[in-house]
């Protein structure tokens, strides 16, 4: 933590004006946060002149790093022109056009301002169309921080309630108790368990929410057979089967929804298809979409906002979605596969336990031999989280790598092999320096 | 509607892609929607090339209009060091000591993307700090599209129930009942009723939220006997006042907030603040804010974003509110003074009954010989809405004037007596040409 000076002394005084001293909890660390001075392609510099590879990319956020040349020209060019109208803009129907024709499952879109208005939008769109008020949603799964979406999203031992009838944990004090009861948990990729849950409450259901590679569920992702059992289920109970692909959707040229064989009736989007700038929106069955329609003589949902699909994200995110074409797609998956073999190399050589899950661009190492398959195994005690904390320790300020805080990355499409070998070199030396408390935390 | 023919033509692009063909219906516009090409200033032109001025400013999000050049340069300048990054950054410090600066009641604050967000996030603490479920709002009064934020927001007279109690009129079809059942309706400015709705679940009440000057309730601000009553409610009855100014921190330095006795202990912000990108805060007292603070054993609120604070819409925000200095809210409330006594001068020439009410830099006409002093009386039959309808395409097709289809206007920094004029001579045009149809709904 040697030469943060800078960071700390601006630090005290954000304590003074923000919450807590941050924005975002997640770019909390303790002492205190670092802070950014610029980032340009795959390597961020902090105010201390420190710079490291950026293996976070804002949360999954940036699909081509920083600064990203066409994006930046494009979004200039539009600067000039304005950033935000009460018209509507051309840029809007072109960037609709161009996701409609990725993705099979989509066939009208709605923009938000961020991933968590999109998943409050894709609720209230499967409430208005199925006049359910109930929705599912996976144990330890992240949607955002609309309060329906985030019932057990932290459930933990103490309060998870048995594996047959998980508990409805309410994340935010002071939760109305309305919100825990529209809200039914299911064990992901759990069919037999998740179908006798929904079965209960049967009739009362307008969604099940599936993220298919749930990060913090252990960055598994859902199983062809799980995925088709829910949407059987649906299809018999008059529910919708919705995706939050707001993180995968980097995962394949069409999300990660490309590989099942059955479709979500609607998606939610956010992260890479901003191309840097705050996004959000709503995919999926024209019939299901219509409920946002102003024509209808009863508009079922009134929604809109303020910056709702202006033009300098429109900009942005068409330009970074038409670069994240299928080769481009190809190429960085490939780059992830190569990053995951080279880190289980240097697991066996390092001799520690420890296992990778993950897809796409996209994986997480836990600390046991074998990886998780559910949330319940993926949990971290506290014992276990400070290890990884550790270990994050050791790859931002001794390794000089910026890693997500699950001991996650989300590769962009700017990195190279150079890139990865001083990542998996890093991990090989955190894994021997603390191999000690990694193999203890496995006696248990 | 001559000339339209490439927004037509957009159009029936748009509504094979988009649900209902546009982004937001606010933009919505019969027979379809116009589409911008570029803007400046005060000035705005479609893709037919016409140019108007623009009295609606992204909904009264552009305090400075559009392209402000400072706004621009800094832009420019943070856009080529990266747009979001996983870690803090330090114009995020600086915005937030600027604004904490410019308001009494701000000692913490936490950005958000947009209004939206900030007003869930000002409930959500709401509730975690006071431990309480329900929430109080005035009927007819706009918050963003959280659904408990949003019940009674079109209440009509065949849903909205007795005065001394109006009823909790949920807007989005399919929300849970138990949405309604937390958020009790007040009518805005009536003490006594407004008390007595509230003693009715005194203790069970976590916040009381008012926009001091709601844009859909008439555009009257809130009486100071009002805020007060509603202050010392709160005070008695453990329970917080929260203001919504989302739309009203344009009204003064400080915020509307400023010309009252009494102070919030939260407040929302966005638009302006986001000096043209999206963006959302909620600001306040800072015990309460410590329940955002992740230094706290047990965290009462988690909440992140992944575009919150991002350093575009940082650096654009304060950049604009910079240049919002006291001189500047001087100088354009003193121009929309202007426009007012012009309005009702030419109200005056035309004879037509014809009110208007506003604040600071935002006025709304009223088809009606008197102010609307409730949102009973604003309340606008089908018969109001045509006309109005019929007066704003006379504003904008034959006197190139963009509003607000409330009938309202904006102003922006950038605008002179000139562009005054313009609106004041066409309002002229369009009340003698519509005369008839304004009289007549007086009539009944």
């Amino acid at each position: 933590m040697a030469k943060s000076s800078n960071s700390e002394k601006l630090y005290r005084k954000a304590e003074k004006v923000l919450a807590g001293g941050v924005s975002r909890n997640t770019v909390f660390r303790q002492p205190y946060p670092n802070y950014a001075n610029s980032a340009s392609g795959c390597y961020i510099t902090d105010i201390e002149g420190i710079e490291r590879i950026d293996f976070a990319n804002n949360m999954a956020a940036l699909i081509h790093g920083h600064s990203f040349p066409p994006v930046v020209d494009a979004v200039i060019e539009q600067l000039r022109k304005g950033t935000a109208y009460t018209l509507a803009s051309e840029i809007e129907v072109a960037f609709a056009q161009h996701l409609i024709k990725r993705v099979k499952s989509f066939e009208r879109i709605r923009f938000t301002n961020s991933g968590t208005e999109a998943v409050m939008a894709m609720i209230k769109a499967s409430r208005a169309f199925t006049e359910k008020a109930k929705i599912a949603k996976a144990e330890g799964s992240y949607h955002g921080t609309y309060d329906f979406a985030e019932v057990s999203q932290t459930a933990n031992p103490s309060n998870w309630g048995k594996i047959d009838r998980p508990s409805s944990v309410p994340l935010a004090h002071g939760t109305p108790v309305g919100v825990s009861k529209d809200v039914l948990i299911y064990p992901y990729n759990d069919i037999e368990r998740t179908l006798a849950i929904l079965d209960r409450q049967a009739g009362q259901i307008a969604c099940v929410i599936i993220d298919p590679v749930p990060h913090r569920v252990g960055l598994v992702p859902g199983n062809d057979d799980f995925i088709r059992a829910v949407y059987d289920w649906t299809r018999r109970n008059g529910a919708l089967m919705v995706f939050d692909e707001v993180v995968t959707f980097r995962v394949n040229y069409g999300g990660a929804q490309q590989k099942y064989t059955v479709q979500p009736d609607l998606t939610s989007l956010g992260k890479i298809i901003g191309g840097g700038f705050p996004v959000g929106a709503v995919a999926g069955r024209a019939d299901v979409m219509k409920v946002f329609d102003p024509h209808e003589k009863s508009l079922l949902l009134p929604y809109s906002g303020t910056f709702s699909a202006n033009p300098i994200t429109m900009t942005a995110g068409y330009k970074a979605m038409e670069y994240f074409d299928k080769t481009a797609v190809k190429k960085l998956n490939a780059l992830a596969q190569k990053a995951v073999s080279q880190i289980r190399e240097v697991i066996r050589l390092a001799d520690v336990p420890v296992s990778v899950t993950g897809a796409g661009s996209m994986f997480r190492m836990h600390l046991r031999p074998t990886p998780p398959t559910t949330y319940r195994e993926a949990y971290q005690s506290k014992e276990v989280s400070d290890v990884v904390k550790e270990l994050l320790d050791f790859m931002y300020y001794k390794e000089n790598v910026l890693m997500i805080n699950t001991f996650s990355c989300m590769l962009s499409t700017v990195m190279t092999p150079k890139e990865i070998d001083r990542l998996t070199e890093g991990l090989h030396r955190a894994f021997v320096e603390l191999k000690p408390k990694i193999d203890k935390l496995n006696l248990k």
